[in-house]
């Protein structure tokens, strides 16, 4: 680990879908554009087959509970909880070493 | 958080592969199989599009490290940066606080 790591934080949110799932794209969407302007956000991926899985990161724990706490996020949240998602996990977690391999 | 939780590591491996991955999906699950046999193995959720996550879960830092050098684990890592990956991040982190819903 280098000595000028700076512990970050992610959030691993691990679902899965209902069979019918209208809107949830347009939202989706949305609430990516959404993260990504909000303090202290520093990225996310998503990949979805069988499971769905997305990791953002984050600088710190308020600032999660800040998003987490979002007006607009909180709507979506409840929408997900009613049409789309048949189950859903969230971990926060504490980034503490990061590797990386590039060609 | 529940005053029980106990702290577990979360492992997140994201990748990007190349277009030719001959050999990849045999040895992605040879390696998963493995890696359910391994001590303090608690768990893992796969899912790629453009990119690929890979988050596993394990009881310490201890179990992950025995797995990075676990002698197949290390032949299948040296094969995914000559022949398979693109790029890839593995991220180790302290899983702090669960959440959880289902329908």
């Amino acid at each position: 680990m280098k000595k000028d790591f700076k512990p970050y934080y992610a959030v691993i949110f691990t679902s899965t879908q209902k069979e019918h799932i209208e809107g949830y794209a347009e939202m989706a969407n949305q609430m990516e554009a959404l993260a990504k302007t909000q303090d202290g956000f520093l990225g996310m991926d998503s990949a979805r087959n069988e499971v769905g899985i997305t990791v953002s990161y984050w600088e710190s724990l308020e600032a999660i509970k800040n998003w987490k706490q979002h007006t607009d996020h909180l709507v979506a949240q409840q929408k997900g909880r009613q049409d789309w998602y048949s189950w859903y996990n969230v971990k926060i977690c504490k980034v503490e070493r990061v590797y990386e391999f590039n060609l």
